[in-house]
């Protein structure tokens, strides 16, 4: 892929190759977003950061990971947008607002509806979640936190065995992370889920297809012997066409101190999309672990935005330009990390 | 009119010369909005964009052209904003929120509430809309719009037969670019709407006063021949007392490919205030016309920006300035325009 | 207190040492609130300003002394959070919202959430009002207000008489600021407040125990003879459990010209922390008092402004380095004050 102007719109743009792109670039761009350097290189560039259904911390993230690159951030999170309630098209919304800034990110309640603005838009869109369809910076901040994380026990995505565990019906996460890991040789996944909330049949056969070795289960210990990683999900309540239903599959998959240290390796990563649900009846993954040093799920959301910087650097054409406008930062961050 | 610190509350408050003035100031800064060149002539400088009724687009745009002048927005879209709630008037609103900025844009649903805001402000207030009153800057870009799509084919405003189509009665838009007009020679308007939605008798006699020579009628076909420019607009369904009573208005005036080839002049430019209602059973501008290079409903909406980065900078005094911190863009901006 | 790096939670945290250092800062940045010098010491850093819930004033108070200091700010006023929704814990939303940011500034409606709150956060976290608690800036703006209005007729806060009026009860302006006031020596309050809104006993206790002088009266004008400093205040209806019980209060202790002539000196400063109840019901401080100079309401309010930039100052630590980037302003400014 030339991400030079491309819009970012599915996971399924990216081939191996892309990804180490990113991924390079991403590592490069850690010195900013771990707040030891600040760049300006953005700076004059506007985002757009356009999010029709609430996603506080996805927004945020976008958006400081623009400010970290020296650009500007104009949003909206207005739902209910009147222009559309006055019969506006998505493409009317999109010539128009893609004339206000440089690139946009855009999140929206319907399925396909960022591929539709994509298309009369005049500058490069990503897609930063259309309802249950796709979220493709989530797929890739989770297999950016993979490879780190394998990497200091000198393992690579290549011969990864990960444990999917939970809502792996609804996840969306899930869905995309299983997409890509495809891309990889040697790869063994275990689905660990209830019945009822097994991966849909399109993404398993996929997966089969392009090679990967795949366990189902309902049991988690089992599931997650011998793993590198455990990636936990949050049982989607709000996709659930009975919210009752819903409420039999909370806390049927917790992690604690105990089940990880008895079925699990000295080093086996947790991950976990976020939000997690930590009330008593869910309890996704338990408090006893907070001080667990493979505990990654805050990494993960770290590396949200230097994926996202990454990404921006690619789709504006600046990687080489970074070190321009390169210097120490001059404030107070020992509490940091 | 001293653009300099001063109050943009009207279209009143513009004289031909202040449009000279405002148009190439404009013109000059096209290459900045343009993303050609970037600017910092405003770096420090805060914009309060205070916005008390929702307006994505016109919030958007001039939160983007304050920041394409280097400077930085904090905004609001509160709308039951608490203060208010508890009593407070909005000269005390006025008095503490223009403490917070250099500048303030602010849009409200009451009729006069940005006048009666200004005279309390201790910084300059651009007007973005109250209620069915004023919205300047929307006849200003109208006005700039017409200019630039007439210089094309070496017309000038003085001398224009524009047609002006659809919900005369209740589109600000319509009655603020009416006003604006009547500072020009030799102008001929025809007034196409259902005989309900007639432009008010107050409008209609100032036009008349000024020299204007003006035609009404129903008829669209009759009313679009031999004009420059048709400005289509959309029933403003939510300022009906009775809103079945709107529904019968629409797609009374649709401007469709065959409609136009009839009886339009070749370069007969098509303008639109936006949102235009796409629904089926309104269809302002047909699809059918997306690809008429005469279509200059976005490029209208792209005016917006410079229309008011030229009164940013006017009103803060920097025109002269501006050039002392441009350079060239460095990131990609190939897919623009 | 060492301000590099710490949380600002409380105004119990400052001793008179720590609120002199403070004020110093303020000073010393006066110059960039008044817009007569840019400085661009915190350019590439991020102010998470995190607004739970609704508080205009002081969540764009807060974002542009951030903006004047040269960083960015990324803001949410989401109340009804999702995550929150979804079960996720106020600690793992503070992990994942202070990966995004340098700062964080928090507003929240439950008393102790911003603590809370602020022992995940791995970046520093400055309370902006959590519920009926804590609001420490609001009490340092209204004590450095005070000495620089006595200082105007050469008096200290040493010394000073003051009256608190109103809802003594429920305000919690008045709560912190006469905790801050028993640092200072020789002070005298008078409160002034309807027998049922009296200052809670143990604000009370803690004053009369640090040596301030107490008198309370239900009597506006008794209480109001003889002081430096007027503070009115507006009876916070909001926290009353029966609103109609609110109602009987108000336009009991109302400041106007005659009043206000008759019982104060010349020089006696009128505060309030604002929004003031200006309905005829209540009327708190009458338009008659409007063109009074020593009514300093207006320049309260601008002083958090100030008070804020010194705060992110100092717990950044920048202060020895906002000259390095400091510039004239080069835009018009001459309606500021």
């Amino acid at each position: 892929m030339d991400f030079n102007g491309s819009h970012i719109l599915s996971i399924d743009q990216f081939d191996r190759s892309d990804i180490e792109t990113l991924f390079s670039v991403a590592e490069k761009l850690e010195p900013y977003s771990l707040r030891k350097k600040v760049t300006r290189v953005l700076e004059g560039a506007i985002l757009g950061n356009m999010f029709f259904e609430p996603s506080t911390r996805t927004r945020i993230s976008f958006g400081a990971a623009f400010n970290l690159l020296g650009g500007a951030v104009r949003e909206t999170t207005e739902i209910g947008s009147s222009s559309l309630v006055k019969g506006e098209s998505l493409r009317d919304t999109a010539q128009v607002l893609s004339g206000y800034s440089d690139i946009v990110v855009m999140r929206h309640f319907e399925d396909g509806s960022v591929e539709d603005f994509s298309k009369a838009s005049r500058v490069p869109v990503i897609n930063g979640g259309d309802g249950s369809n796709e979220h493709p910076t989530q797929a890739l901040l989770d297999l950016y936190t993979i490879e780190k994380e394998l990497k200091i026990n000198k393992k690579t995505i290549d011969g990864l065995r990960i444990a999917l565990v939970g809502d792996l019906k609804f996840g969306r996460a899930v869905h995309s992370l299983s997409k890509v890991l495809s891309l990889y040789s040697n790869v063994t996944i275990n689905l660990i889920s209830p019945e009822e909330l097994k991966l849909p049949p399109s993404y398993l056969s996929q997966l089969k297809k392009s090679g990967v070795v795949v366990n189902e289960s309902e049991n988690l210990e089992e599931g997650i012997t011998g793993v590198d990683i455990v990636y936990m999900t949050r049982i989607q309540e709000e996709r659930f066409k009975n919210k009752s239903d819903a409420i039999k599959y909370k806390g049927l998959l917790s992690l604690n101190k105990e089940i990880y240290t008895e079925n699990c390796e000295p080093n086996t990563v947790i991950m976990h999309p976020l939000p997690r649900d930590s009330r008593q009846e869910a309890n996704e993954i338990d408090s006893d672990l907070m001080e667990n040093p493979n505990l990654a799920i805050f990494r993960q959301a770290d590396n949200g935005v230097v994926i996202r910087m990454a990404l921006f650097a690619l789709v504006l054409g600046v990687v080489d330009k970074i070190e321009d406008t390169s210097r120490d930062i001059s404030w107070h961050t020992s509490k940091r990390h």
